[in-house]
């Protein structure tokens, strides 16, 4: 999960002086950014700073970060002339600041800790595009799917090679690993996913360098697990609402899994806290192949020095 | 599912007529709105008109119905004081609306149909008290639950006795088979469903008037179903997120399950709407103890018309 943010006081006196968009398209602030979480909390890797949504503003669409709203598309993406409009993705010349940023984290970090890059998935970063926005119901995007499916398809094939482009490109500057965040996919019924879905993400992570390990993370996925394995991923990302042990067969064991403490827990008295890591780790019961994470983001209001003491707590238990 | 909705327009007259409370405190005009959509879907079973809060507007903290914002409570029930200071339920003078509305239906329908009866499960009747509105992240929910344990089991203790009592008033007045509505209890991992919410749930279960069924249903919920399972239910309701044959075979083929139609499959084309109702039924293979409903409840958007037509597409397809 992405470590910077709100709660953290380094963060939070950033954004003082740099918009969200300005932070992430300047590569000496994104790496500071970046870094900040690497001492404070001693992870185990650092997390590029960053957002899915950098990828497709050159498609044309008004992308914009509204002050406290999160992002907002002024020109959605909801039928087949809009899809035939968009602009290509020229992703060298896009993000040139996030591969410039890779480099400054790598140099930084010296090898201390691995740099993670990431990018949003296929349907995540559509369902932002043709909801304009966050949404509850996600009805534009599944009317877009169920109505026109070509122009879904054609959406999805642009995104998947502009995604795989953007990771390939991570990977060239330095990223040791790769994250792909489905983050919405859970909204779909398994049949959706598969038809409308999983070949894209799949076409996605066949794209990528090889040799590179790469997580594949949704929420409210519970049902789609098997088929999210089937798309790809050398670490299937587990949020909270499973169990880690009955997950971690569902997907079977041949692959990793990374998870899955509620970040809720995060608020809750460090005693409560550690009971629920422990029972993680219990779950997954030593096994090689666990990488131990929260199930989505650190919430805003979460007191750092709780997420330091959560690896703190890792750390320990992990080492007996 | 509720059927009664602003997709139809014999409803949203109703509304022009009446605030959304008075509507529910009005058994005729309650009434007259169970029995619109039984004419013109021509479905299987009348759902009593309510809402899952009116039974606790006793408790004195200042709910109200917000125009268009849903359900407000003025005095959210976030710590161990405020749960102390809750007014006891007297459930035959808070809704004695309610069992008259069962009553008008029933002798309405003159067994054309059943009438199923409802109630908010205590979990989801919980978070709305402690939130005191919609919430996207339940924290307030699960801090108190994690810092305030016992004040916590006292709210749901109160909560699961009301309800018990309510679903029961139901009974007495004629509802024949009620249904539990746990909308949002997939946003907890199952160790804190085990933990928190289900000894309350199986306590409103157990304390049911034997003989009728009990339809127990959630969403979010593909990991959480064999505790909700084990908390009771002759019927699981399933969301559109899980595959029905594999939910089904997770909680076992000695209850029955009701389900699961994206919502928003009924905005689709028809013909794609009506492969997608075809894939469940061939999912549920014709086994007796399958009731096809909706995943969650009819969109606003929807065209009355699509609904009629997915009645009759179930009616066509299961009497072969």
């Amino acid at each position: 999960m992405r470590q910077a943010g709100r709660y953290l006081p380094e963060y939070r006196a950033m954004r003082e002086r740099f918009d969200f968009l300005d932070l992430c398209k300047n590569p000496n602030a994104a790496a500071e950014v970046t870094l900040q979480p690497i001492d404070r909390l001693g992870v185990d890797a650092a997390i590029l700073f960053a957002d899915i949504l950098l990828i497709v503003e050159p498609l044309g669409v008004g992308l914009e970060f509204a002050r406290g709203e999160g992002p907002v598309i002024h020109r959605p993406v909801r039928a087949e002339d809009a899809v035939a409009r968009l602009k290509p993705i020229d992703v060298e010349s896009a993000v040139p600041f996030v591969f410039e940023t890779v480099r400054i984290v790598r140099r930084a970090l010296q090898d201390r800790v691995p740099l993670i890059g990431f990018a949003g998935a296929p349907f995540t970063v559509a369902s932002y595009l043709v909801e304009g926005g966050p949404s509850r119901d996600y009805l534009h995007t599944k009317r877009l799917m169920y109505e026109e499916p070509a122009a879904w398809r054609r959406l999805m094939e642009i995104l998947a090679d502009a995604l795989a482009r953007y990771l390939n490109g991570q990977i060239e500057a330095g990223a040791q690993a790769v994250q792909l965040f489905d983050s919405w996919v859970g909204v779909l019924s398994p049949d959706d996913y598969r038809a409308f879905v999983l070949p894209h993400t799949h076409a996605v992570i066949r794209a990528l360098t090889p040799g590179v390990p790469v997580i594949h993370f949704g929420t409210g996925t519970a049902a789609l697990l098997p088929a999210m394995r089937e798309a790809g991923g050398d670490v299937i990302g587990l949020d909270w609402r499973v169990d880690l042990d009955t997950a971690w067969a569902t997907v079977g064991h041949d692959v990793a899994v990374q998870g899955n403490l509620d970040p809720a827990a995060l608020l809750a008295p460090l005693a409560v806290m550690r009971e629920k890591a422990k029972a993680i780790l219990a779950r997954a019961g030593g096994r090689p192949g666990h990488i131990f994470n929260l199930g989505h983001g650190v919430l805003p209001q979460t007191p750092a020095f709780h997420v330091k003491a959560l690896v703190d707590l890792v750390h320990e238990l992990s080492s007996r």
